[in-house]
């Protein structure tokens, strides 16, 4: 049988809960299509630095490196957040993405209808929207030098922010390749009538865009795009920027979705190798009382065997098992109306395996 | 008389006919108040370039220097955006803030009743809106160092983002103030979990903090904020924010208010001085044919008066005015619902004028 190898990091918070029930999702994969899915569990996050002194341990990170791909729950919470530098949650994060190569983050904000009231857009603004948002995720001020200096007596704080030529043609030419499996338009985001790095980045974009004439291309400052996501979502197919102007748009628009405990994303290097992992955080007020949403998570899963592996069909079941038991009324807290009928975690994941 | 000496700055586009309305609106605080407003006029932006060769004369400058308050149109357009760095009109933008010191940028975010409708936000959740942008604005990546270079043959880009602790306590005192004068809550914005100069900005708010106990604190990480914006709009009271951050979060929040068109803004130095301007832009495609709204740089007037000139009461008859008109029903055609009644730049100045 066709085998490949998924690392698990389970993480902090609800992480361990939303995690075992993408998991039912990968057995329930095996039996289905003749696979094998060899996992492997490893410690991340804050639980990394509470059992072993450190985010990022080096066998979880050579765990990640032998697997075909990483199922990542969430990680982080308040118990570490004072903690210094080395001992944050955040850190493992940026280090694995380092670590492993993961220069593309890739983040669907999609509408689910029957989530359509959670959102705080007006029904009419958000139909249609359908975008993706393409980051650059080991470059630029996240990874650049930092540091504190005193001049004349008065403390500075410096952060560089670099990006080179090559590390804005791969996101670039990965963003175009994705437009045109879709839509067909590309939103390239920037602020180049202020920033050096920004003029690279939209040079670079003009040029790369000479192989892709089937593509539309438009430039839009981070400022104005901040604004046009809020006044025509759904005119935007994909999105490409660079790593901080990313973190703060891909927020935004899984936000106006009004999806965002649903929708989940994948983080690429070279090759087929991924980091696949919900938009949601580790929510530590309701870890532990099994009420969390696990479908982000196992949409996760669904991302992964189309984009790591391939495996179209499967990941399409899975997105069919989960649409059919939401159009079937089943709802976990966070996404129900009426509070009373919630299920749990552990429901909701069984309802999905049940529908595969 | 009490006398004050206003610089006017007409700029680009639409900046002309919107400035004039706003120049009726101190002549009538002549007559009402029997103050003496001295107005000189100076090129700036675009037409700068033009007809001077630089989008910031030597002369305009000093004329601002001279004066007690600066009154700006807007500035920019597609004419001169592929002009090299030294002759882009937001050069000359970024060049005035820092020869005149102004280190803060304050845009009130508010929502016109009359207006609710326009936001893409649903009424319930923009009900009661009213926040502050407090944004730094000499500082971080935009005055850093840039350039570019070579390394083993690859083209890199740089930009650094720099703040000492004298410039975050400045900015941060100020918010202070600000707050103390409203709801007493401060949002300050950083990226504490990756950036240095965010944690020297943290740093700085909690000991800064000490000195305001009568205000209520949070931080919060800017990707949030992009969220929290629209998820809780009104919860926010003055939030404050690093250049970059600010640039971005304060078009995010006026555009969730959809008063665009309306809002008004102050950039302060130490002391009193300020330059006042509309947040909308240029508006290249509508200007000439005199139908552009004038209500945001009339109210920029009602808040230089407020801020600069301590004139509280000739500031609250002009945003009277302003509201009068509004609920008497007049609308330019930006705002208007039935866009045939929709009445002229001029006509809307007029009818402000004469309700003061
Ligand atoms: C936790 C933080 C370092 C991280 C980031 O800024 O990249 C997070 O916000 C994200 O988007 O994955
Ligand atoms: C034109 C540009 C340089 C400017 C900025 O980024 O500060 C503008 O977006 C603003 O907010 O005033």
């Amino acid at each position: 049988a066709e085998t490949k190898r998924i690392a698990i990091i389970a993480g902090d918070g609800i992480g361990p809960e939303v995690v075992a029930e993408a998991v039912k999702v990968l057995r329930k994969t095996e039996e289905l299509f003749g696979v094998k899915l060899e996992t492997e569990s490893g410690l991340f996050g804050g639980i990394a630095i509470d059992e072993r002194g450190t985010p990022l341990p080096e066998d979880t990170l050579e765990m990640c490196k032998r697997a075909d791909a990483v199922l990542l729950g969430a990680v982080g919470g308040p118990k570490w957040d004072n903690n210094p530098k080395e001992l944050r949650p955040e850190t493992g994060l940026l280090g694995i993405r380092k670590a492993l190569g993961l220069f593309s983050n890739i983040r669907p904000a999609v509408v689910f209808d029957c989530l359509k009231e959670a959102s705080t857009l007006k029904p009419e603004v958000l139909e249609g929207t359908d975008l993706i948002v393409v980051r650059e995720l080991t470059g630029g001020i996240y990874f650049g030098d930092k540091y504190r200096e005193q001049r004349n007596g008065v403390e500075h704080a410096v952060d560089t922010c670099v990006y080179n030529v090559n590390e804005v043609e791969r996101i670039v030419r990965q963003a175009f390749e994705i437009a045109r499996t879709r839509r067909k338009k590309l939103a390239s985001v920037d602020k180049a009538n202020v920033l050096e790095t920004s003029r690279l980045w939209r040079e670079t974009v003009v040029r790369v865009a000479a192989d892709y004439p089937d593509v539309e291309l438009e430039h839009v400052l981070v400022d104005n795009c901040a604004m046009q996501l809020l006044r025509r979502p759904a005119s935007f197919d994909v999105i490409v920027t660079e790593n901080m102007f990313g973190d703060i748009l891909s927020d935004e628009a899984a936000m106006l979705t009004g999806s965002i405990g649903m929708l989940s994303s994948a983080s690429l290097g070279e090759g087929s190798f991924g980091l696949y992992e919900p938009v949601h955080g580790s929510a530590p007020d309701i870890a532990g009382q099994g009420i969390a949403n696990p479908i982000a998570t196992i949409l996760s899963v669904a991302l992964m065997f189309k984009l790591s592996f391939g495996w179209h069909e499967a990941g399409d079941v899975i997105e069919n098992a989960v649409k059919s038991v939401l159009d079937a009324g089943h709802r976990t807290a966070d996404i129900a109306v009426d509070k009373s009928k919630a299920i749990g975690t552990s429901a909701m994941g069984d309802l999905i395996v049940a529908a595969m």
